[in-house]
């Protein structure tokens, strides 16, 4: 056994901290909190307001509908969460990067984000300016808030944690892994509704089936996510270019 | 007033219900399910289940790690759930289409969709299509299960009811309503650690104010998005050509 200094741990400044751990602490993100292989913290962004309603928003300069988070009430919730410390600095925003499975994977491997949850209208860009905030989007859509976004991100990110998974194999054969969607899945009963198993995935042939599933993982990227296969990493090996009459 | 028939309802099929409503009982999608301006029904896959274990998964047919949802259990599930129903049927899964905002005004125009929520290594095959699931992604990253997708999505879709949110306006002018990013906010104070609200903000004149916006939101999309601003739908007015001399 190796000495572990500090678990993976994510800090999540929020309106909402009743919505923490929420789905987190259930399951595997939440079996694997209770037992310590990694830490929330969670900071109610109020906390850090100073006039005497609490106020963290006002109207946006400018005009227009919604109301802004104020820049000094978030840059004192951010300092008093995070003083001193170099990690990931994130904000949850449909303006941001989008995330990807490599940038949740080098999050994984760090030593855990402090996560913006942004409501209202948005946020005073100053304040993402002045501390460095990385704006990261789950997705082109829009949520009430930054907490599912959240709640997605950690998720993702936990269960790759070393210890969290039973089998690390799990997560090498899965989509995004080789760049390609997952291939087709089939279990017992041999027979459903009159549909089979395919009869390649119960023949024994590992080879036979490693290549099936390859190239099922190949169809279906190609005709649903033409900009994944576009961009897949290549196979590491030489092929003779052959003609083909297909599609 | 209108005769209001039955609320946009959502069923979500899962094998941890306790994850639901969750962070939807809170804040603007808390409030509006409790003011009955949306609906959830939550099923637990497992009372499906017909053997004495209440098993629901079994070993990929073909080998690999991990273990795949039952096509028996989980159609038992869905049989159960909606019965002779015609409504969108839904299956979170990173293998599915790209989740998008024009799609989440799709379903929260509908009758409010049946989500089945993946765990494991994936779900049989033969169940997404006998049962016609259409599988949505929300992203590019894995989940350790559909469960937090299918908040993400019905949160998207609650906020676009009608009555949810306080001004309509607040979703016309947001991130991918004119297929931009969304320009950069500020509110008081004026001042925040040395940086000004810009002063155009300030000026007052409107028109001088929604063109400094487009053209931040246009900057911010082109840098941030050249995918999203390729595929921009251009605004309805004939402009003379111009040449530039801008980068």
């Amino acid at each position: 056994m190796s000495f572990e200094p500090t678990p993976w741990r994510a800090t999540v400044l929020t309106l909402f901290p009743e919505m923490f751990p929420g789905p987190l602490g259930v399951s595997l993100a939440g079996r694997a909190l209770a037992s310590g292989l990694w830490a929330l913290e969670v900071c109610d962004i109020r906390d850090s307001a100073t006039d005497k309603h609490r106020s963290v928003d006002d109207t946006p300069a400018g005009g227009g509908p919604g109301m802004v988070l104020r820049a000094d009430v978030l840059a004192a919730a951010i300092d008093a969460a995070d003083a001193g410390e170099t990690r990931p600095r994130l904000v949850m925003s449909p303006r941001g990067r989008p995330l990807t499975q490599a940038k949740v994977a080098e999050l994984a491997a760090g030593p855990g984000p402090l996560i913006v949850c942004g409501r209202f209208e948005g946020i005073d860009q100053r304040v993402i300016d002045a501390r460095g905030l990385e704006e990261v989007s789950i997705g082109d859509y829009v949520l009430s808030g930054g907490e599912i976004a959240a709640l997605a991100l950690l998720d993702a990110c936990v269960r790759l944690l070393p210890g969290v998974m039973g089998k690390q194999g799990s997560a090498l054969e899965e989509s995004f892994s080789d760049g390609l969607l997952e291939y087709p899945q089939y279990t017992r009963p041999q027979l459903f509704e009159d549909r089979p198993i395919p009869e390649i995935l119960t023949s024994g042939d590992h080879a036979k089936v490693a290549a099936w599933r390859r190239a099922e993982a190949e169809k279906l990227t190609r005709a649903r996510r033409p900009d994944l296969f576009a961009t897949r990493p290549q196979p590491n090996r030489q092929k003779p270019p052959k003609s083909t009459t297909d599609g």
